[in-house]
């Protein structure tokens, strides 16, 4: 404790309750406080740090004017909700951030009060906001809702959408635009282009401007206020914002880090708007922390660091990650054929997509946050005759199933989906983790999915879709970094549907699709010292599977075992179909499957989690063990 | 043929190669010939009738003035594509529309060259004209897209994220934007008031307007153009349109049915764009056909009509349909129960929303084409204490599955799913099938998914879900009339996870979910009179599933069959893991899974479609057979 900076204003503020009781003049110091209490935080936990430090003041300022937790204050995404953690009522366990058993890196419902909607992914806020806004209204009870959201996030679709509605919730809605002209990577788009316009049209709104407007009292919004031609005429005239013509009333651009601007602001708008407003507040990320302001993506997300040097813990050197084996390939394929694309939904860093676009930077397209629009796009460059890797994490690939489904898959073009973040995902806890794609995907005619169980199979399987110009192809691989095989020097086209047998038993075989695979081969050590010879099959494909070697193997073996990392409905279920579609169940034959549990898993280190999960060596063995039990026990028993 | 009207032009005209040697002076003429012919057309197969009307002219003068197939068309979308199809080599199949074996209702790639991207699925023609269009500038070969987009179809999120990356496209994207004011029910939201507020601002742009703007050679979008400080000044104070602001140049608004103006303003923007062009173009739905104009819903979706009174056939009188059932059962809950709302993603009348709208305006919400948005919203709601019903079709729903994974299931929100058009839908095909919801809901932690045997089954789940307070709850039905039960008069809460035996056998037990139940129950009595009793179950739920009575029935019968209208991964995958897990298969059970087939279906008549995927009663009969022989053929047999 010693150690840690002193924060003695901070120290009288455990909830916002006690922030409303400051004056005013006060929270310029709470909010330098709140600031260096989230540095040294973060440097002993790591975490995400750039946002958090940008909005420092618009938390401080939000809170002492609106009367939360009464008014429902929605973070988007919500890894910027730290200070928001530190001032209601959880500075106590703000250095477990993100760590087992400890805070969420996220809101999260069931931490607090102060989180009514908890988030992770982008762009949700708004529409939430309208949920409590209006169901406020209906019950005709207090509170309203304010969502902040980034500018990145106003890229995605959903919160379009969500503006589009939002006139519904009257003035019980207030939008915050946080305007720091980055999400994790620079913004790209033409809403970009605008948000840059309107803040560099002039300075900030001063306080007389700001008096001005608000002795007007908030009109109205521009279409519903000017029913009178002559207003009507002096409206287009003016242009309203982009905002304004969805509806809102807009305000800004206000410098989001004036506590002297943004207090008098969020005053007016909680008592004098008529309806829906949005303030556009502009933000620098890693505000305060001069290593953060100078780095290039503002320390977004970083390693414990030391505060004083602002040096960040080196992970252990080791194989390298999946994404850039994956982006590598990529780029190395694309110097022989122009046709390769890749695509990458505001995550070209996290996808490697950033490797292919160094090397090929025509053929590359971050799209922002837009995974909707980033596959059928794909879609489009694959009926022209392209080869379009999309590279999205599976969590995020759900918010583009539609387009999968309609546009890729039904029409069966060939667009090749490389999936990171396949399977638990550690810090970032359930929201993040790709959980259901296998299943998601496997059930779609002409989709092939693949899961490569190594970094040199992933450099196979990159080829692989390249190769596949007969329909969609999918392959999926986990966060973090590969086993350290040496990486092939020739990439292979795999045989579509065909997996591989990595080791010979006789009693006991274990199907594995993707990284397990490690951990298959340790179970079959421990079964053959038990007597059990264990075969272990690296099925590759879990669509379309390898019909041949699973009757092959089932046929032989008193005991199967699938393995994945996935929920309910994915290799298990399709294995288990096709033996019972052939009735090699009939036999007497054990088929166990072992996958995720039906249950959303909390952040812990992905160690943990797969512990937890039941998908490691000493399960698959048990899971044997138990099976060969039950035979031992007898049918009869069974059917007792 | 003798009764066709005549059309002596039309006739010369195959292909759109023909078309381009005419005459301007002629086109009025074709027009008018072919709408006559779609009327004709239309009047004789049924089908999407006023959207088709409302876009002949636009029709006829995209194809004369682009390079079609080169210059890639593509119609969101696409059920407005009939006069399309006339005029692209398809029109001796025009009276094939929506039948089996015939024209797709909407367009599709294996048709034509012409139809250069399928669609069905709303908001997809940006991004895949985005695809085409840099494919063709990256491999440097001619070649625009052109996509054709509703107002109505401009609300959902995946059109903004489009247009948020058009700049890329350069010049070579054009996207006209066909406003009438209507989707299938009239617009919502702010971008609805805004066209309307750009339509009503002043008459049409009159061809003096049109060529001055056009002498300015159709400069850069404002703000590329806008580098210098005096010019953005300049645009800053005319206002862009919200689409200038997102870096399109805005011609508009246009007569659509006026061909004189269209056409030289689709010369003027292929051959003097800079940069993607927005063309905004009003037309009227039903255009040129009385009684369609005068229809409320301007005949969206007809029956075959006659031609001449406009009198559609009724479609024989029955049960009503699963829709109403909903819509009435639900607006009767409210009345009690002020916390119950409705939302529909515009479909208030298919999805029987609108039923509950009379009675309950306030709390039921039409947000428009925009079912990511309609989700989360419903969480909002739902954590406000709300019971929200958020009824979206089975295939549409495929849009919001991040948004039930990130925001319902892992917050556990009682948000209720009533999911129509569930399995195959008939006419509309693969595109609309609703094939994969059993399968990509089951899947997640915290879902309880049933489906009803029939409309008085509906009737309970609809008040089931109604009091399901702790957590996401879904329900799934077909499109289509009950089957004639009566409608119980006191709605019952169903016991969560349990089944129900419907009829009692000894030997073949059939598990049945939703509506295929009666053709278990036909298989039974033919079961029955071979000697082999036959259980059906009725289980009502597939998530949680009834594991006691499975495991009873698995355990005292010879063959276990399922039933469901689903995909793989759905139904047969859940049963076929708890008898893996339990080790109910050991014993030497046959089970097998009836389940939709892995491939699209084509448009058909909904009886032949399930004919077609096996999941009638004699398939059912025929796989217990099977199974009982492959039983009798012995084990070693299939093990050999």
């Amino acid at each position: 404790m010693t150690s840690r900076p002193a924060t003695p204003l901070l120290d009288t503020v455990d909830t916002p309750h006690d922030l409303r009781r400051l004056q005013p003049a006060q929270l310029r110091q709470l909010a330098d406080e709140l600031r260096t209490e989230m540095i040294d935080a973060v440097g002993t936990t790591g975490g995400h740090l750039g946002s958090g430090l940008g909005v420092v003041e618009l938390t401080v300022a939000i809170h002492y004017v609106f009367d939360t937790p009464t008014d429902r204050l929605i973070w988007d995404v919500g890894h910027q909700a730290y200070p928001h953690k530190i001032i209601t009522g959880r500075r106590d366990r703000i250095r477990t951030l993100r760590q087992g058993g400890g805070l969420s890196g996220f809101t999260k419902r069931s931490e607090s009060e102060y989180d009514p909607f908890g988030a992770a992914h982008s762009s949700t806020s708004i529409s939430a906001g309208l949920g409590f806004a209006i169901a406020n209204k209906l019950n005709g009870v207090p509170g309203k809702a304010i969502a902040v959201i980034g500018d990145g996030a106003m890229s995605a679709g959903m919160a379009y959408e969500a503006m589009n509605n939002a006139e519904a919730a009257g003035n019980r809605l207030v939008v915050i635009l946080n305007d720091n002209d980055m999400s994790i990577a620079p913004p790209v788009g033409g809403l970009s282009g605008y948000l840059a316009r309107l803040v560099s049209s002039g300075q900030f709104l001063g306080l007389r401007e700001l008096a001005k407007r608000f002795a007007r009292k908030l009109p109205a919004p521009l279409h519903r206020a000017a029913k009178k031609t002559d207003e009507f005429a002096r409206g287009m005239a003016m242009g309203g914002t982009l905002f304004e013509e969805l509806g809102f009333y807009y305000v800004g651009p206000i410098d989001g880090h004036d506590l002297d601007q943004l207090v008098p602001v969020l005053e007016n708008v909680r008592d004098a708007a008529e309806g829906p407003c949005l303030i556009h507040v502009v933000t620098q990320k890693g505000k305060g922390y001069s290593y953060a302001e100078a780095a290039a993506d503002k320390y977004h997300g970083v390693q414990k660091f030391d505060v004083i040097t602002g040096e960040q813990k080196k992970p252990a050197a080791g194989p390298p990650a999946y994404q850039n084996v994956f982006g590598d390939t990529l780029a190395r394929l694309a110097e022989s054929d122009p046709k390769i694309c890749a695509i990458t939904a505001a995550m070209p860093s996290g996808t490697g997509v950033d490797r292919f676009a160094k090397a090929h930077p025509t053929r590359a397209f971050d799209v922002g946050i837009a995974e909707q629009h980033a596959v059928t796009f794909a879609a489009g460059l694959a009926a022209q005759g392209m080869r379009p890797f999309c590279a999205i994490y599976s969590t995020f690939l759900q918010r583009a199933y539609d387009q999968i489904v309609h546009d890729v898959a039904i029409q069966n073009l060939p667009v090749r989906f490389a999936i990171d973040r396949a399977g638990l995902v550690g810090a970032d806890g359930a929201t993040h983790a790709g959980s259901f794609d296998i299943t998601y995907l496997a059930s779609l005619p002409n989709m092939v999915v693949m899961a490569p169980a190594d970094e040199g199979e992933l450099v196979h399987m990159t080829y692989t879709a390249a190769c596949h110009d007969s329909g969609p192809i999918a392959f999926r691989y986990p966060r973090g970094n590969g086993v350290g095989v040496p990486l092939p020097e020739q990439p292979l086209a795999l045989p579509i549907g065909k997996g591989r047998v990595v080791r010979e038993g006789s009693k006991v075989a274990i199907l594995s699709l993707g990284t397990r695979l490690a951990e298959a081969l340790k179970a079959a050590d421990a079964l053959d010292a038990k007597g059990l010879p264990t075969t272990v099959a690296d099925l590759r494909f879990v669509k379309p599977l390898d019909a041949e070697l699973i009757r092959k193997l089932a046929t032989t073996h008193e005991v199967v075992v699938t393995l994945e990392e996935g929920s309910v409905g994915g290799l298990g279920a399709h294995v288990l179909t096709l033996a019972s579609d052939e009735g090699l169940v009939d036999a007497g034959l054990k088929i166990r499957t072992l996958r995720l549990p039906d249950l959303f898993q909390d952040h812990d280190t992905p160690d943990k989690q797969y512990e937890a999960a039941g998908l490691t060596a000493p399960h698959i063995v048990e899971t044997v063990l138990s099976a060969l039990r039950h035979n031992s026990a007898g049918v009869e028993e069974a059917r007792a």
